[in-house]
């Protein structure tokens, strides 16, 4: 067992923020390596909204992170949906400039994009997909849990005052979004930024009876070659990280390490 | 030292929340209480926007627990200035009907408004006063350590393009208050509030050079024979919660025990 | 996710020690009882040897405090193996006197014997079975995990130098038990200790492969019609608590609740 | 705030260790630093037997990690007294071995022994002391805050079966140090094997009535032109961290930085 809870300020925060941190036993970390040298790869793992990193705990994130000897780094993200909001805090850009150069100061890891990956469930399955979209000079590799990927079904949901789904309301989409009408083809609509994203490689996974498998398979044609798509044949109730996390980070590991 | 972070779900806030919880040893947990059936004090802190519950610890929190037997309980508030945001999380609400719920039903702590009390320091002291000027059903007593109590000064820089001297910009003022050019007078804004205070007891603390003596003087004024306020003769960055908590504490004390 | 890290002074241990806690949400907490004066179950869990109560986040053991209604506590137990040291604390006592009394008063936890139960994994699984022989006034269900029982065969491959194969040595496994050839028989051996046994039902657990799958046995049979005993299909290294620990709960559940 | 909880494994204590890190925000952190590759110094701290690393918390440890650049690293020592236990695990060959080995591989920490110090409170006053004398290729500066240097008297203590004063049984300090009758002159005697230390310099700091006054005195003969002895005017109940803590690590930074 190697966790870290760490705990530090953000500037573009405008206050204190944490994550949890998933490292290799100290075999792994090469203790013959006498000048303390060497950098490890990252995956950055973002939760879905109403949870918190610490989500991740019940998960094999940590033998994951021993089997293969990477860093797994999983910042709270609260409800910010990884967005610059429009009212309030600008995630994206802290999670771009500012948390990549805490951490990279903090601990030993790479800053190599080949070894920069990142991934999410729930709502933070679209926040990882708009991260490498985005931002594909920081990121080479993406994880797509179960979740939600097309915000702009969430988003008209609001605007019908109907029950959004992802432990937000109408408000909280605003402050974040902005006017939710004019949410689609913007900065923040991954189904039309997706047609620009040049690099990067995608694994998603969810069950077959999954609520969002449509959207998934729409995703999926949309990446075209970009993406490795999984789809698995046990219940929605039964699809757990316990199975596909260890897998999904193999997938990294085979095609990058 | 007996310390306990917490961490749940409410529903208001859409997600998990954290707290941290000081409380006495057990040899004033009364073990002879056979029946378990002692309920203590509680007095609830808020810290200032930029920081967390963390930072109560590097005040005497847990020795004022243990001196006077009594819990005292700092929850994570984030930029929320303890409001129901006009674009966000209902925190004024989560603190006055869910809050008090789940703690009361998780530890030992009395639901008589006689033993609860609430203060706070930087804007936590302006959520402290706002909590028990509209809440009087739940809190009978209020600590204010130096900070901030007069957020119109606050909103009137945000206007002006100015900083706002509280890990707060423009965009996050509106999507906590809304309409800044409304706040005077409205249901955030205390200084028209207080006037309808009509019972709770205040104690005010601050040092003499304090950036914000002023507002707090006229917030004293206000308050009438309700408050005793101290004005420290330290400089301002000498004033320390290390002197001034545990008096604070000791004055609930002494006016309720 | 209800889950509170606690820390706090043992006169016994002349220390600190620590627990993880694991709570229903409010919802099962019955916030309409107003007077919150209900007492739920409770189950202690011990870690093993070399490990700490950080390892049960691994497992469901959220989920099944959830689902059944309970509250489930696992202290930190270091290398005491649940015993009154020869060298050390006396963590046999604490575990009966102490934490019992410090826990009740703190959460609103049972104290009738037939709601307080208790178990283990590793190590653990030897210190639950001895709490519930030598101390049937306080705890009447226990749970056995994969593990070790049989102490006598670790003590003998320390006195011939072989490695024990439970993170202890021949000098930390006297400073635990004394003189390691008076082991057999002593106030330790619960093997001897269980012939006496009068009240308290069992539920153990291994995979059909388990190294100590002949040590179960026999403890099993003289357990007798105390014991339920499930000896699961799967491989040494695909039994895991995801599967166990949920039945083990639900066996306890259905068996006394 | 930059505050960390680190668990991982050791193989010296045979299981899990926490520790706790508090480093400079960011701005100190040299973001400029385009490959990260600055190491800084760092300050080991040891708590007192009774305590855990969190009771560094309530010091300007923080603070002072941030005024001065500097990492400080808090380990949990339990009640091992810094030593190679004669029954349990071998402390001191961790500090030596393994813990730096573990940090620095993990943390951007200096190995030049220039910028490795260590300092401790209450029977961490022994343990630091004891790691510089036996260990001068590690550590080159020493904080000795008030505590316990004389663990001779407490044997003496122990053998008359009085109160030792330190958390510790006359059983306990058996399996720390094994015959307490043979302590006198030993490997764990510090007033021996302080006639041997021929590097290093020392902080020392009491109150002028500190109970231990008088063996402070000595070990400051015995040191000689190594120490630096500060005697506090203060009672020995306000002795405090919050004033010593900050003076000891400037006087560190201004003698090596």
């Amino acid at each position: 067992m190697a966790y870290i809870e760490f705990n530090a300020l953000s500037v573009y925060l405008g206050g204190s923020f944490s994550a949890k941190v998933f490292m290799p036993e100290m075999d792994k970390l090469q203790l013959d390596d006498a000048k303390h040298e060497k950098r490890y790869p990252v995956l950055w793992l973002l939760h879905g909204s109403g949870g918190t990193a610490l989500d991740w705990l019940r998960t094999p994130v940590e033998q994951c992170a021993i089997d293969n000897g990477i860093f797994i780094i999983a910042p709270d993200v609260g409800h910010t949906l990884c967005t610059n909001m429009d009212y309030g805090a600008p995630y994206e850009k802290y999670m771009h400039d500012e948390l990549q150069g805490i951490f990279r100061n903090t601990f030993p890891i790479s800053d190599d994009i080949e070894f920069n990956w990142i991934g999410g469930v729930g709502t933070g399955a679209y926040g990882a997909a708009k991260m490498i979209i985005k931002h594909p000079d920081i990121f080479t590799r993406c994880l797509i849990f179960d979740g939600y990927l097309d915000m702009k079904k969430i988003c008209d949901r609001a605007l019908r005052d109907e029950l959004t789904g992802i432990h937000h309301t109408k408000a909280s989409l605003e402050a974040v979004f902005g006017d939710l009408n004019k949410f689609m083809g913007s900065e923040h609509d991954i189904f039309t930024l997706v047609s620009d994203a040049k690099s990067g490689k995608f694994y998603m996974t969810c069950s077959k009876d999954a609520e969002n498998l449509e959207e998934y398979k729409v995703f999926a044609e949309l990446l075209g070659d970009k993406v490795t798509f999984e789809i698995g044949n046990q219940k929605p109730e039964d699809y757990v990280l316990e199975e596909t996390l260890p897998k999904a980070v193999n997938w990294i590991c085979e095609t990058t390490l």
